[in-house]
């Protein structure tokens, strides 16, 4: 039955029909299947800022289309006007999560829309801006199936593979990053192993990767993050596979809260640390780790687990950032949708930029 | 408020007065401070396995009040009847954590004084048994002092210190074996500044660390256990301090899981990584950590919090060992109540050993 939901699952995408943005609240897995339907700008931002949509692919999506929804609000006379109150709009739905360079990415390409139209009636921009929107939603799935064609080629059959947070399915319009070499590795035969790192404070290992990889039929196990030291002594792992929200210049990369520990522990143990990592999310104006923003979040998603019940004593101080910084000489490869880039990065990903991305 | 609380709270005791077992009921806290008061030999059994005394210390406390208990609902006529039911509730008490060397190591000490009464009629034991418990009870806060004093010479004023699980005042009848040299060096004036790991699945180090800590005034920052690698990058941690289950010959320390991955992330980090053991934890009959048994527990205390609401969807495997080992070669000293040991631990500890223990 679970299988049967997952068939039927869409992360997010524009909905034909009503032309609203569809969202599998993902704050209610496992438990609950509940899709939410937005139009309004301020409730995109939250959907973003509360994690109901998160994955720096599907981010992306939900922001374009969000962008395009909130453009279809506009009440402007003139482009200047319209200009006006869409860069407003990009703002702030950009300010919802800091450290998402895809959030970023997706509106600058749909303001570019914009500027394009310069010399067109106001009206002509919002079919072109959900032409791009959906243009977007279609490359993310992609960008996916060719990142797991790549990463899958890492991989043997029988594969232990451990993997931080959730970088699958449920985080982009289809297969994942970290998870599509086994998503698609499992649809042609291969027998993998997953352990899953809960991922604390807001435990996207155990509701996503673990519902989404049981719903695939495939082996996984869920453990603590702190146990992953102990499931890699015990010899279970052979490659560890995670997402990525930003990758600097030179290779570091800024994921999930606790992967540049598992790196560590990955190189401790002598074990291939795999960086899944569309090219939107590489930075090449950050030279290095340190210059990527951390989002601290609050306490309350460390004291009290989904606000329910407090797990520590009123008041105490609390650390929570986000996401952590990989040192780029821990990352064995990062496989990216045009191949698998290798150190040193700072000459590697330049190469990959030079042949393939013209933004660069 | 909870300083008031904290100087009444004891972790456990023999109550003169009522002659019962008292254990502060650790999975209340930090919500609720709960006292049961136990003489039935079942009940002190299930207090040890669900882990409302918990801590090496005081769960070999608990063990040996909970003996003499015990054998206080004995009836038998000859001595030879007496011994047989006295094993038969040892086996049974020890078999509530199996990786607790304290555990056994009270029993036994309990079991040699009905030994050393083989000539005396049963109503002689008894007595014994009382002095014995309590003798224990009240060198388990010696040689934490003792620890305490040995430890705070390897700090520094202002240092940052991570700790992970809770091995403070909590565990044992007073200062803790990890948190003995903060206590002490508070009383005196220095300046510490304490990280705690929330120490998943159960959250000793949110729901005791941070609350024995806040309690006594000392400055504690409430971190996930996969924060603990960027904690340390910041800078901010001058030395880990973590306790002990049991140290096997060669210095392999099994102690809360989590602990190998702090290890790991110290060396990387070139912090240094402090075990604080009494001497009592350590077993001279095993030759490296690979021996020690590692307790799995059940999968609901990763898959919901406290069995109140599921976090991971139905039927997933989990993998919850209760311990790791954490390689020799990592722990740059074992803190006991006899001084501190350096590598390599064969030689030192075997020192140690002869220069202290009669046991060895």
């Amino acid at each position: 039955m679970a299988a049967q939901t997952l068939a039927q699952l869409q992360t997010v995408y524009l909905d034909p029909h009503t032309d609203t943005l569809v969202i599998l609240d993902q704050t209610q897995l496992p438990l609950r299947t509940v899709y939410l339907s937005l139009t309004k700008q301020n409730d995109i931002r939250q959907a973003i800022y509360r994690l109901q949509v998160r994955g720096a692919p599907a981010i992306g999506v939900a922001a374009a289309i969000g962008i395009y929804l909130a453009a279809k609000d506009i009440q402007a006379d003139t482009y200047d006007a319209f200009c006006q109150q869409f860069r407003a709009a990009k703002d702030h739905l950009a300010s919802a999560r800091p450290t998402a360079v895809n959030l970023q990415w997706a509106l600058e390409r749909m303001e570019r829309v914009v500027q394009l139209h310069a010399a067109c009636p106001p009206s002509s921009i919002i079919p072109a801006l959900k032409q791009e929107a959906l243009r977007i939603q279609q490359e993310d799935t992609d960008v996916c199936r060719a990142i797991g064609e790549h990463g899958l080629s890492l991989l043997h059959d029988g594969d232990g593979i451990l993997t931080h947070c959730n970088a699958g399915q449920l985080a982009t319009t289809r297969y994942g990053t970290a998870l599509a070499p086994i998503h698609l590795g499992h649809e042609r035969g291969y027998h993998f192993h997953v352990y899953a790192d809960e991922t604390r404070p807001l435990l996207q290992g155990a509701r996503l990767t673990a519902y989404e990889l049981q719903a695939n039929g495939i082996p996984v196990t869920l453990l603590c993050d702190n146990m992953a030291s102990q499931v890699m002594k015990n010899g279970w792992v052979q490659a560890i596979l995670v997402g990525c929200d930003r990758v600097a210049a030179n290779g570091d990369c800024c994921n999930k809260i606790g992967t540049s520990g598992v790196a560590i522990l990955a190189r401790h143990y002598g074990i291939p640390f795999y960086v899944c990592a569309p090219t939107s999310t590489i930075d090449f104006s950050l030279s290095h780790g340190g210059q990527i923003p951390i989002e601290q979040r609050p306490p309350e998603e460390v004291t009290t687990l989904w606000y329910q019940h407090s797990m520590a004593p009123q008041g105490i101080d609390v650390y929570n950032p986000a996401f952590d910084v990989t040192e780029h000489d821990l990352v064995s490869a990062i496989v990216t949708e045009y191949g698998i880039v290798r150190p040193p990065y700072t000459q590697s990903l330049a190469r990959l930029a030079a042949n393939h991305l013209q933004r660069a």
